[in-house]
């Protein structure tokens, strides 16, 4: 009944959100005090109140058929302006609004560039493990995901892989830092490389690649770390940001891209842009969630709350003997799986009522990644449940 | 530097949007008071109240984490169980929140369908004039949009330019009564006529093909003219609603798809339009918008506006010698241009400041589309302006 791409793409999903549901399932029987729910990036600290708020003032003063009227596609130009405002100031930039497009989201952005950049078979490197949307993102419109593997000692860009993965039809490579799956922040010094073979790749094939930066975890990085933003590295760079974890709202579907007018074709880019907007249904991001952006853009959630849960689940695990990769940044742990299969691991770890999602999902086999926006208490309560895990994983060995 | 697709697709584009925009230029020269602008269909009629009300009593109300955090893909299931009443009780259905999938306005849900049922090269008929970004929906995901072209006489779907335009690759069709951009609102005869052809299609090629009714104009029918509800003249439709129209709130981008649990592969059509909003990047539709729905569902605005704007300009036109033919719904009037080249007609217009919209954008070549969601006082100042421009054709004929 359906197409074949979409009954392929259906039996070979694994779905992150199946566990979601699954997990729902598993709170009615056993109660949802009991169950460890680390299988997806729901954000769990409270939105700050200037985001109600700022909705509140904007219904109740701005005239209602100008406020729900259609926006130009890519958006509201005072909003625009505010978010590139914001941008300069934090990272001395020359945006205006001409360099920002609104989008309902990061996955919205990546999708929106995907349709501008790609045609059939066109490729996308992406550095693996990867939020294992990429493949559907790209593989929606036809073109072809590659992975470059990291370093899995350092879960940072490997300079082999990622070299081995251009071809004549690489037209985008996908970044993720702070990264979804794996907590990493890449370092200026992984940043520099990427961007040094980007170079190297662009004249050796005399073509543009665009680095299509994915940030929606931007804010989130722990102890004082920083975060390069990446346009400062390589001029062909697009920004794709979206709100739902710094103002914890991802229902919401509000987000951008950022293109300096420097970039190769930026006129060009930003009319397919505007067009994709259309052409893929979504004519604009939400009115009202773009409008509370005037007094919100410069918010953020208490970041300190998903430290604290880092350092719990992280110090937890390590002194229980699991292989865990520190995370700078977002609100994931990614650490090894305890036996070779991660979706077995994963179903053992589901009886003692804890949900994970496998790191085969993320293109990232024999680990596993348990998402930390849960509460502290969740945390606390689940290390004994972790500790039988692996007792259990222990005795087998014997 | 962008994509062949997109390339192309941009040069080819005669987009009504830039008539939009360019409207916005000339009412910077002229004073935005003598700008006759029917170009584009953004409503004019305010929200009604409870639009707003209900916005500001959730965010009040509502746990900020809960309102703003993800729902599932196709929706809030209390937002679709009061859509599913609703249409019980106007349609005499028996739909349950299952059959309902919440998504960002009609636009996204057209392309959400067509990324659940099209393959490379699969085809999708609608009947001409349509609604030009059908087009691109289509094209998008590399299938085909096949227009049958109605009578030119009435503006309703022709039975032989319909059976003509079926091949083995027929997967959809799309259907859009009240009909942008025609206003005709399609007659009980004719979608039964629509549906037998259907049927016999089904039988000849031993597969389901799927009508897709889109209908965001459905509640603006005029003279007490009944809309029929298409999921009652065959068994595999899918609905596609928007809230733009009835709450003049296009810029939030709310709207549904309806499935009956009859229609053929009914499970997989949904696990598809699930995998959709997550693929092409919508997630979800945005949390507020939704909710917003569990008090609006049956809101409306004050439809008669409209009407009386359609009988001035009908009437005024009608009475100048223009070629019109009496729309019955949504809030456009197709009329037949002075000279056979309907953007030239557009051109010589807009030398009266009025903009209008070329039939040969929606495949109606030789008309011109009036938007009448205007002020009233501007349909009236505008018919002076309309006569001089009959007067200076009527000049070079002699």
């Amino acid at each position: 009944m359906i197409s074949d791409k979409m009954s392929k793409s259906l039996q070979a999903a694994i779905c992150i959100r199946d566990i979601f549901e699954e997990g729902k399932k598993l709170a009615d029987i056993y109660g949802k005090e009991n169950i460890f729910d680390f299988s997806i990036g729901n954000p769990n600290v409270e939105p700050p109140a200037i985001v109600n708020e700022s909705m509140i003032e904007i219904l109740k003063t701005e005239k209602p058929l100008a406020l729900h009227g259609y926006p130009s596609n890519i958006g509201h130009p005072d909003v625009r302006a505010k978010v590139a405002e914001y941008l300069n100031e934090t990272y001395k930039t020359d945006y205006t609004f001409e360099n920002i497009a609104m989008t309902s989201g990061a996955a919205a952005a990546l999708v929106l560039i995907s349709n501008t950049f790609l045609d059939i078979s066109d490729e996308v490197i992406t550095f693996s493990p990867y939020f294992w949307e990429y493949k559907s993102y790209v593989e929606s419109l036809y073109g072809k995901l590659v992975p470059a593997l990291c370093d899995q000692k350092t879960l940072q860009p490997d300079p082999d892989t990622f070299r081995a993965a251009f071809t004549e039809r690489t037209r985008l490579v996908f970044i993720n830092t702070p990264n979804n799956p794996t907590g990493a922040v890449y370092t200026e010094e992984s940043i520099r490389m990427v961007c040094d073979i980007l170079r190297e790749k662009e004249q050796e094939y005399g073509h543009p690649i665009y680095l299509v930066s994915d940030e929606p975890y931007r804010q989130l990085a722990y102890g004082g770390i920083k975060v390069p933003y990446i346009p400062h590295f390589y001029k062909n760079t697009l920004v794709v940001y979206s709100y739902s974890k710094a103002l914890s709202i991802p229902g919401e579907r509000i987000g951008y891209i950022a293109v300096g007018s420097d970039v190769d074709g930026f006129a060009e880019i930003m009319a397919g842009i505007t067009a994709s907007m259309r052409y893929l249904g979504y004519v604009n991001a939400p009115s009202l969630q773009q409008k509370m952006l005037l007094k919100c853009v410069d918010a953020s959630v208490d970041v300190s709350q998903y430290e604290r849960n880092r350092n719990l689940l992280y110090e937890g695990l390590t002194a229980m003997g699991y292989e865990c990769i520190r995370p700078d940044g977002a609100f994931y742990l990614f650490f090894r799986a305890l036996e070779e299969d991660d979706a077995k691991f994963c179903a053992e770890a589901k009886k003692e009522l804890i949900l994970l999602a496998p790191g085969s999902a993320f293109h990232g086999p024999g680990f596993v990644r348990a998402s930390y926006c849960v509460s502290y208490d969740v945390i606390q309560r689940s290390l004994p449940a972790f500790q039988r895990l692996m007792d259990s994983y222990r005795k087998k060995e014997k």
